[in-house]
């Protein structure tokens, strides 16, 4: 490759339903995709034939864009996922996967579990990037957390951990559609807020229509936002005490909701804290297309460029869109 | 020093109200004392002095036995600490004491947080010695953890981590002596139990006479105990699904119950976890001196001797008792 040519690779955000794709050079130049379906009601096999062919797609056009192959494929995937292997996805199917099955023949191919991903690189270059020790938190359809220790997204043991969305908020509450009882995403997350206000009012919202309806005055959907909150204070102040995180970051669609989320959220945190101060909290960076990043950081591990991201900026959201 | 001088540390377990010494050859040749007050009532420097006179008996001790000074001194101290520094102690009120402080002049010493200095002596040759990660939970008058990863033990961004005695359970429970609503110690610790059965009965007891009037059919026992192992599995459930650990360790005074604590929170773990196998629950190995054999370690770690340990077997513990 000339030097007149950039290095690039493919970043791929492999989800349940939908998987996000871009290109991504060493510089931090972004050129991110639309969504394309996984076609999970296909089988896992076919989802995995559609992510190849999707990364080949992403590979023609960026040879045609910069004018050679990426120099590797980075892919986050929901499920147990080690660096080589897609192990298991409960939402997909698969099961060991290895990670050349998802890339055409040739590139080399790096994989990560997805929220682990998304909070690799909120670390590199987006929200925890002056801290070593945070949780990363996106709240969405459901919740689950990445645990960064010193730089580093930690999965634990056997790649299960952070999966705070499951651990109880109150231990005698609802039933969780997991089996379980009070977890905090039958509270918390934003599907769980829609539904619950639909449940006592018979009117259907979204959480984003139920933020609204709280500041505006709506007695229902104040309550049962404030229950949302107040099951995020009781999580989040579990992990500080646990982990003594610099900083909490919270990404997802929920996070959308600003201050009328975070403010009330600090507030209640610091309460549930007596003899130690909250760390702060602050919104994701990167927004949806972290996963994507996140991923293509992972292509640029796999060649061993483990510094490419430090020094890039949050510009690098605008640096291209093909839409 | 010749070679038929065995080299030894002095390890040193400075809690609250009482330390406890002992003297360690590189092989794991154990001499443990006594313990000895600390002289709180007697403010944080005669604490520190204490601490400094007891090294110096220590050491005094060890050139008589093995004819020549301690290589170094490790102390295992409560509070918020560096391997350098006693940064804080709200127990025993000091701030910022230098580790030199703590010994007599010229031995190289090293600090480390009590807890996480008995689970680093667990970590490298006790019940955590085959494992990376784990959770040592020791549950005495208070309950605080060593959250243990990839063999270290990690106190978080500030050395704040591991109160998971303070994250609350049933957060609109009862109130604990931290201010805070329902956290775990208010109702697992040793203390709490035997509190909790005398609020009920009007009787004083231990949690050991609890867990006995418990076995043998006491309603007022079997409640009290019951709360404690559920709200042990309820704070254990939460640990393994954001941390997912390959073993929890359970030490102090309560884990002397044996199965009668073990068996009813394997099987509540259990059932708090629907999606997911628990890791196993073993007791801790160490036992009492836990904490000054961890100290011991961070002696030869302050003399670059990181490997040390690592082939000691259980039996160190019998090596040799100077009472």
């Amino acid at each position: 490759m000339t030097a007149s040519v950039p290095e690039y690779v493919v970043g791929l955000d492999v989800g349940g339903t939908a998987m996000k794709g871009g290109l991504v050079t060493r510089e931090g130049r972004v050129t991110a995709l639309d969504g394309r379906p996984t076609g999970r009601e296909n089988g896992p096999e076919a989802v995995v034939d559609a992510v190849r062919a999707y990364a080949g797609e992403l590979a023609d056009l960026g040879s045609s864009l910069f004018g050679g192959p990426p120099v590797a494929v980075g892919l986050a995937v929901p499920g147990i996922v080690t660096s080589t292997t897609a192990m298991y996805s409960a939402n997909i199917g698969w099961r060991q996967v290895p990670a050349a099955a998802f890339v055409p023949p040739g590139l080399p191919a790096r994989l990560g579990h997805d929220v682990r991903t998304g909070g690799l690189a909120e670390s590199v270059f987006g929200a925890g990037k002056d801290v070593d020790d945070f949780l990363f938190l996106p709240i969405g359809t459901g919740i689950a957390g990445a645990v960064v220790l010193r730089g580093e997204p930690y999965g634990g043991a056997n790649g299960w951990g952070g999966e705070i969305g499951h651990a109880a908020v109150w231990p005698a509450g609802e039933k969780c559609a997991c089996g379980q009882i009070g977890c905090l995403e039958t509270y918390a997350s934003a599907s769980a807020i829609g539904r619950r206000y639909e449940t006592r009012t018979g009117r259907a919202a979204t959480a984003k229509d139920v933020v609204g309806l709280a500041a505006s005055g709506d007695p229902a959907a104040q309550e049962v936002f404030g229950e949302a909150v107040e099951a995020l204070a009781i999580s989040l102040a579990s992990y500080v005490l646990t982990m003594d995180p610099s900083l909490i970051v919270i990404g997802g669609g929920l996070s959308e909701a600003g201050p009328a989320l975070f403010d009330p959220l600090r507030e209640r945190l610091a309460a549930r804290l007596t003899f130690r101060d909250p760390p702060p909290l602050c919104p994701a960076a990167l927004g949806v297309q972290a996963g994507m990043l996140g991923a293509a950081l992972l292509g640029w591990q796999a060649v061993g460029a483990h510094d490419v991201g430090r020094d890039w900026s949050l510009d690098v959201l605008r640096g291209g869109e093909v839409p």
